[in-house]
């Protein structure tokens, strides 16, 4: 009864989201675009308790959620420096006028992948995407043209950035103090890969944990993570498993706040069911890191389709940002602090939560063969499956229904995520309720309108047992 | 001690929420732009229990959550009918070059409001937001322009209707069914209005529900509204307060569908504590109608500054949506049912919701003088409340601080959203909840370290009882 598909299990996890429902391409009756996916109802539902998850792990921390608009005009990206910064080099094709990221074409030679023909350096693209603000009749006019440029957010964090004073005075002129937001960012790439991977529109979980820099070295609840190990790549340095502590203290990781925040990225990924030898931390290059940022961890996950990906950086992103607005506008953004007036740094976790969602269907799909069929399931803890139990009558008569959806109305009430269904053998809908990762099956018989017990069936192990209905819940808790 | 402010404590309710961090104007350190606002943390907090309450109503009704892109190229939009009919007209003054929206500059005579020059005719002005997906050096060739045309999203609807197939395959190829998105939408006004009234940005909460036309007669679930007052205002008629039931039956409201689906709105915007008598429904003029829908009931709210306006559309779309695309795309869209093939209608209930949240906002807002000061006061419903309970040592005392803490952690593991305070004198820290609407604050004191009890301050009442720490949580709920 082991797992034996080991080898071809991957494939086609993408294929499998796609025809339950938790990831489809966007608009694809019009032929898609690629780099836009939508979510399905299964999918959106797990997006929906991952968000709910990472919400609660971080107001846990003290922080405050914010949301700030995803459109921006043209001088919050000057000054951040994304205007100049957040491009990539492309190369165009002499014959057919594709465009390609050069980092993407330059190793399958120097010819076009479209039509084969001869590339050329075509310089920086800007990866914002850009759109008009209102009206004006002065199309002639450079001026008021400039003045109604607006962008799409490449990042949540500037929105963070330009209500610091409000954030500041909201927490009583105190530092530290922490900031979440989770919403769209885009990034027009020039060459989207597949699925969720490089999307052009896509969902970050952010949080600005703003630090007196002094404060840095000490994080008043750094002993709750001092002994959790981590798997590290350090910059040119070779992958070593050390706990946070010794890490801190070895200078690995460059300060305590640094090393609490990714401890706790850690533990995020544990608890919503990323395993922990498919992840490990590795630190940016001076070369790799983005303009804003004096230091960075990625948390990568080892995907058997693509290789290490990130799906979390951890940035220090010092007082780049802030001193970037002050700088612009003249203005002070100084805090008081013990030792003085500082301009804080900035600590920020940020979550790429669609390709966490992709690591989460791919180290979850599981296959073995079952009485000479593959039973195919998707392992997600419980605490992130999009349903957690599937409620069924043994046979569709009138008084196993009625049971059943009153047991199903139960659960419902008590705020389970709750499906029925009634359609086929019992063993055709263990298969399908496998398949989304629904934890438990309960089926309602005749024994259960005698004796008011119920069975449950447990996806991973297929144990079943009989409960009674009046211990249910707890016992599904 | 009865409210005597009535007059003057609408004003300022914007103010109140600016300074307490519910609701901000975006990029404001920046000059801001018209239209576009951030939520704070107290109105981030808010419309999240909002938008949590909104999908747990929905979810009830056995519908489906999912969640599309902003972004669309521009042949959906062409299809939908959004590209030549979602504009306003607009027009320009010969001066200055200002453009107004005609229905907002017209009444103030013929001159431009800005420099007092001459108005003309502009057009129509498009409202969606235009941007370019992907890069193509033939910047010279209009066909390669127009392939890479892309505009943000007007409405969250499309989203459904061209992912129609698949939601039908979903749910078994059977009719009805409803799916539900909560997400931007943007509409790049002409003249946008203050605060969150008439957003360039803004949130909404729709749902579709795909129902055979047949089946709009009968509702199977329209008992449980039958009996529900609503006060209507029909096409070209007076208003009137009746039962839905009979509503229905006077042929007022078209269908039990749409009676069932005004009743749960109703419905809604009572259990999140916007006051009865200022809602009503009021049905679309032909002429005022979007250019997709049949049939359209507005829930409107009567602001104290705006007069009645808009918070919920409800629409029949008949089956323009599915015939457009299917129109378009050479598609079959029709669904076998009992009374063979049919395109299916769209009953869509569209929530705005930073709309709803001004109208939360304005009226919770009350004024009292007690004891010579003015009261201010959020009166929010528990269940949407940003903070449920404060927690508060009677003194700085490390005793009752730690006491205090621990009360406080306490209440947060148990899911309350909770403060913390120990700033002032404890009838200062009263105003301070009072105006951000928590509805119970409780104080931590000497008598507490000797018998477990503590005292809860009542919001609305001002009234302290003593509760066992034992049976707090229970009292709270």
């Amino acid at each position: 009864m082991a797992g034996t598909g080991k080898e071809e299990r991957r494939d086609d996890i993408v294929e499998l989201a796609r025809r339950r429902g938790f990831i489809w391409q966007a608009f694809e009756i019009y032929g898609g675009a690629a780099g836009f996916y939508d979510y399905g109802p299964l999918g959106a539902r797990l997006k929906r308790r991952l968000e709910t998850k990472w919400r609660e792990f971080y107001l846990r921390e003290g922080f405050y959620e914010i949301e700030t608009t995803t459109i921006a005009p043209r001088e919050v990206f000057a000054s951040s420096g994304h205007l100049a910064s957040f491009t990539d080099p492309a190369v165009v094709c002499k014959r057919c006028s594709s465009v390609f990221r050069v980092d993407a074409s330059v190793h399958r030679g120097v010819r076009c992948p479209e039509c084969g023909g001869e590339l050329e350096p075509s310089g920086e693209f800007l990866l914002m995407f850009q759109t008009r603000i209102g009206v004006t009749k002065s199309d002639q006019d450079p001026q008021a043209q400039r003045k109604g440029e607006g962008y799409l957010r490449p990042e949540t964090a500037q929105g963070m950035f330009v209500n610091f004073q409000r954030l500041l005075k909201f927490n009583r002129d105190k530092l530290p103090f922490g900031i979440l937001q989770i919403g769209k960012a885009y990034r027009n790439e020039i060459s989207p890969r597949q699925s969720l991977i490089r999307l052009r529109e896509f969902t970050m979980a952010e949080v600005e944990i703003f630090v007196a820099p002094a404060e840095k070295e000490r994080h008043p609840r750094f002993a709750e993570v001092a002994d959790r190990s981590l798997k590290l790549v350090p910059q040119g340095g070779e992958v070593a498993e050390m706990t946070v502590d010794d890490a801190v203290r070895r200078g690995i990781i460059a300060n305590q706040y640094l090393g609490y925040h990714l401890a706790r990225v850690d533990q995020f990924l544990e608890e919503i069911g990323i395993p922990r030898t498919h992840v490990h931390f590795r630190q940016h290059l001076r070369d790799e890191m983005a303009h804003y940022a004096t230091d960075c961890w990625d948390a990568e996950f080892l995907s058997e389709k693509y290789s290490w990906m990130e799906i979390v950086g951890v940035a220090d992103r010092g007082n780049y940002d802030l001193s970037a607005h002050a700088a612009s506008l003249h203005l002070d953004l100084q805090v008081q602090t013990e030792s003085g007036k500082v301009v804080p740094h900035v600590i920020e976790p940020s979550f790429g939560l669609d390709r966490i969602i992709y690591a989460l269907l791919e180290s979850a799909l599981y296959e073995e063969e079952v009485e000479r069929e593959t039973r195919r399931v998707l392992r997600f803890t419980p605490a992130i499956a999009p349903v957690q139990v599937a409620v069924f009558p043994l046979l569709n008569r009138e008084d196993l229904q009625r049971k059943a959806h009153e047991v199903f109305e139960q659960l419902r009430a008590a705020s389970f995520f709750v499906e029925y269904d009634t359609s086929g053998s019992i063993g055709k809908r263990y298969r399908r309720q496998d398949e989304i990762g629904t934890p438990y099956c309960i089926t309602i018989d005749y024994q259960t309108l005698e004796d008011e017990t119920v069975t449950v069936r447990e996806r991973d192990t297929m144990k079943q047992v009989r409960v009674p209905l009046s211990g249910l819940q707890e016992a599904l808790k």
